[in-house]
């Protein structure tokens, strides 16, 4: 049984596009009207928003407080948090922590990124940006590059192959049709995937997310106000947050994932479950090698045997812990700011049963995984009704 | 007496100058040196550390995670926030939180800026998309243009003269003078500050603060590790947090600043105690007239009634209500994320008796004021020993 402290009472997210028509604001009122349809309350209950975005994608500085004033929260507080890709994860942390701290009892956890502001080109040289500007991007280091040396280091350790990472790819694409929020809604085969062209050996395009404009919504309550609120909270088990050096110089290693490590060892302790209580998980599967490598880091499987997981199926709705059963980020598309509030929004309808043709019957304790830049910034959210 | 859930167990801060010659590295390392040697602690005791900066002025993106490697942290999880220039006091009401909650137990604040990376005019112009970039900055909103309108409202409203704001300018350099961190260390006369040109009228040169370089840290520890951890520790008791309109058609009036005098009240109310009760406060004076806005809208004044403060020199240090008495943005100069960590600093040495030539007499309880943007952002936190 979960501590029952701060519940999730509203979950809401626009669809992912390529190239989204309207601006910020238009884009953010999506997936808030739909998290405050889903919770069913007025925005006067909304004590704190929390804007999470990675910066640098359009004009606008400073949009937290645009976003306030358009969804009429003044004179409710916002600001903007960021950690690359797991930005919006990192402002979940935050709102747990206004509610247990009784700071405020009500908070608004928006993400949102609209990438098609500037070109393709452009995004891949802000994003590696993202890592360190001195050391490493002016010499060409782009995501796929990086993630690219994870997969070759999982090779060279442990007998991982191309088809291993393909595998996950086709699961990607089996759910991804079914949800018609993603980019992505066409199966793929498996040998499509090994079919399409390279764009940093080992990794292929189809081994790769794709950028997206969209928006998440999560709304957080105290017990008390969920209580009086909602009918179906789902409460806050774990938070567990950690960081690893930016400087791949600095790793110990390529092998894994050690800030995921850490904080799921941290979400786990915190919620006093362990990875054999996971009922579903969402994890960031930016390539597909991310997701074999978070199987390990969260203890699905142990180092270097993520691959069997998904040779298995294990990983699939009818497996022994089904993940990103939604099309992951390879098929839902990854508007970075708003990456983990959509991850939090499908493992919330799961938990309520209320998730469709991918349910997972039963399902009690949920797990959200999410990973910003090459490794860096780790956050793992353990969810329980 | 102040709850003594969360207290603040050291400060630092970097000189604030023009054209630091280090990178951000190292610019962040001298405040975090300063904070950590004035806590007397290891850096194994940080168990999150909270980046506080508003990006686009360096290459860098997410700098917190270089950072939080640079200081030796890791695994210590880390993110940034932005709210313009209240980055670093938003920041400090997540540490707040962080500990309260018992998500952490030791936090560090770490606030940065390094505006001399870019041109003047791309700082203008990247300060001026810190207001809404569809309805104002491409008309040529800057900062001083804005705050010039908050000034000719109190003019027209309340009859305030040019003369006012200079007065706030030469009480800031009296302190700036004593301030060896300062940007401007000269006294500055009446006269100087009248004949001044101007910037945007009614504001002139010496009617606002500088850009600059600099950092400022600031470490937060539970009640149990504080007093296990820290001789003087200085406990928070208010913390308040409020958010105005970003588009200035959405405001009622330019009279005042709303989200401060709504933090106030939100500041007031969880300390227990009112303006009356404030030994000593820093408020944000990004330009003089913002100043007397803080003095109203922290109820040291009543709405207009601002300049017979300055006036009655009842915010310098012999007065009722000593205000900025360590030289203020007007002196200091104004790294933005690093602003409010400044502010936090002056009023902790202040409580510790620890404030040399500036000390105001046996000071008990402490107001830091800070404001993001046009009036958008207010923060503000009471702290007391």
């Amino acid at each position: 049984m979960p501590d029952k402290d701060v519940a999730v009472i509203g979950v809401g997210q626009s669809a992912f596009v390529r190239g989204y028509p309207g601006g910020i604001r238009e884009l953010c009122f999506e997936a808030y009207r739909e998290a405050m349809q889903d919770a069913g309350i007025s925005s006067k209950e909304i004590k704190a928003l929390i804007v999470c975005c990675a910066p640098e994608y359009d004009k606008q500085r400073s949009p937290s407080s645009l976003i306030d004033e358009y969804l009429g929260l003044n004179p409710a507080p916002t600001f903007m948090v960021e950690s690359l890709c797991s930005s919006s994860t990192t402002g979940f942390a935050i709102a747990y922590s206004f509610i247990k701290s009784g700071l405020y009892d009500v908070v608004c956890v928006l993400g949102f990124q609209k990438m098609s502001e500037i070109t393709s080109q452009d995004v891949q040289e802000r994003m590696g940006r993202g890592a360190d500007v001195m050391w490493e991007s002016p010499y060409g280091t782009s995501m796929p590059a990086y993630y690219a040396m994870y997969a070759q280091a999982h090779f060279a350790n442990f007998g991982t192959q191309p088809e291993d990472l393909a595998l996950v790819r086709v699961k990607a694409s089996t759910y991804g049709q079914l949800n018609e929020k993603a980019v992505y809604r066409k199966k793929v085969t498996f040998e499509q995937v090994m079919e399409s062209g390279f764009v940093s050996s080992p990794l292929k395009v189809m081994d790769c997310c794709a950028n997206a404009d969209g928006s998440s919504c999560v709304i957080l309550a105290s017990a008390d106000r969920a209580k009086e609120l909602s009918k179906k909270p789902v409460w806050v088990m774990g938070v567990g947050q950690s960081n690893a050096p930016m400087n791949l110089a600095s790793r110990e290693h390529m092998r894994g994932l050690e800030c995921a490590r850490i904080a799921g060892e941290k979400a786990y302790a915190m919620a006093g479950v362990g990875p054999q209580d996971i009922d579903v998980a969402e994890v960031h599967d930016c390539f597909t090698i991310a997701e074999i490598l978070a199987y390990e880091a969260l203890g699905f499987a142990k180092p270097g045997e993520g691959p069997s997981l998904i040779r298995d199926k294990q990983t699939y709705l009818e497996g022994k812990i089904p993940v990103n059963v939604d099309g992951g980020l390879l098929s839902k598309g990854h508007p970075i700011g708003a990456t983990g509030g959509s991850q939090l929004r499908t493992i919330v309808l799961q938990l309520r049963g209320e998730a469709g043709a991918i349910q997972v019957p039963n399902a009690e304790i949920g797990l959200v995984h999410n990973i910003g830049g090459v490794g860096i910034y780790g956050n793992v959210i353990i969810l329980g009704r």
